[in-house]
């Protein structure tokens, strides 16, 4: 039997959405998220219409040491903002948040051409021979697309870990677009984000579902 | 007889919606804006739905001194990410990115809830006795909502400052939260911005008009 898992990753290498939900004990926060290597201005505009929360780019450890990433706590604690850096969040965890980029060609960085085109490079570069050297080279910092740091699903069961654990499983490069789902005030509700998922044919996923043998 | 952005600056201090064009040979973007002051879940939302671009808060240098802040290239140059660390975008300048915050009482702090009460309890902490002690207290960072820092409309021509010049002009505090209006792919046309602010009554200005006499 193909588990639900199995099938969001063939979705998600199909170049297609996947929504992934945290857990009821975590954000209870769904986020909709596709692939880098398929960014276009089409799907960055549907995710800031549809789930309208951060649009950011999760990478995982492996990816992420390829750039030399860091986290934005420790540039604040290392640039004299250490009282304001995060020790917690309410959910528990530290952030995710490393710095921010724009690619050189964009013009404000903000629109879906520009956030897309810095995705789509962010993930070229990953893949060629020199990422550190490319990345440096094409990118500038502070910029409109959020980088995160995944520190695993082993230590951390957000949607950055799970969104490039599903990468992972389906033989993808860890760089997965994704955004949180929201609702009048509030996230958007468990059950209304399913909702919009079987309308849309979207697989959604939990991250309980992972941990199942 | 009462000029435009007199008009804009009055709306402001009502809690009302602006909008500021920067100008055609900058970025050409017209940024949807209201006083930190006012802010609710409802004005988020209506930002993330009708404007969708980054919700930020721009601050005057006062407000930014109080808060002892930074920009985010002197961290990344401070912090071993000086490759990296932007010199000048396309449209000419530097960016205005200083570090990011969410409020110690937010849950995942993306909802319009929680930017709503981050971007409000700012306000209230640059109007305290201790500015620097209180958001040191009850800010953390990374966070959701974007402070930029102007640079005095002297300097940079963009909307962080000239959102905060229209607050001064006001006599509001450098507070000002604002966000890029999206079209399709790219910026929101100048000409569907305008019909946007006209349908809705609200004052549309344009960087020039801030250096009439």
């Amino acid at each position: 039997m193909v588990g639900n898992i199995d099938k969001a990753a063939a979705e998600l290498k199909r170049g297609n959405f996947v929504i992934i939900y945290d857990g009821d004990k975590r954000e209870g926060e769904a986020d909709l998220v596709f692939h880098a290597s398929f960014a276009d201005a089409k799907k960055i505009e549907r995710m800031r219409k549809d789930a309208s929360g951060l649009i950011c780019l999760a990478l995982g450890p492996d990816e992420s040491g390829k750039l030399g990433l860091k986290f934005q706590t420790e540039l604040l604690r290392n640039g004299g903002l250490e009282k304001i850096a995060c020790e917690k969040t309410a959910y528990g965890d530290e952030p995710s948040f490393s710095i921010s980029v724009n690619h050189k060609g964009v013009f404000t960085g903000i629109s879906d051409d520009d956030r897309s085109l810095t995705i789509r490079v962010v993930d070229k570069v990953l893949n060629s021979d020199k990422p550190y050297d490319n990345f440096t080279h094409n990118f500038y910092a502070p910029g409109h697309i959020f980088l995160l740091i995944s520190r695993g699903i082993e230590n951390r069961r957000g949607h950055t870990e799970l969104a490039t654990e599903l990468a992972r499983r389906a033989d993808l490069s860890g760089a997965v677009v994704i955004c949180e789902m929201l609702g009048s005030g509030l996230a958007l509700d468990k059950e209304d984000a399913r909702d919009y998922a079987k309308k849309n044919w979207i697989p959604f996923v939990e991250g309980k579902e992972f941990f199942e043998v």
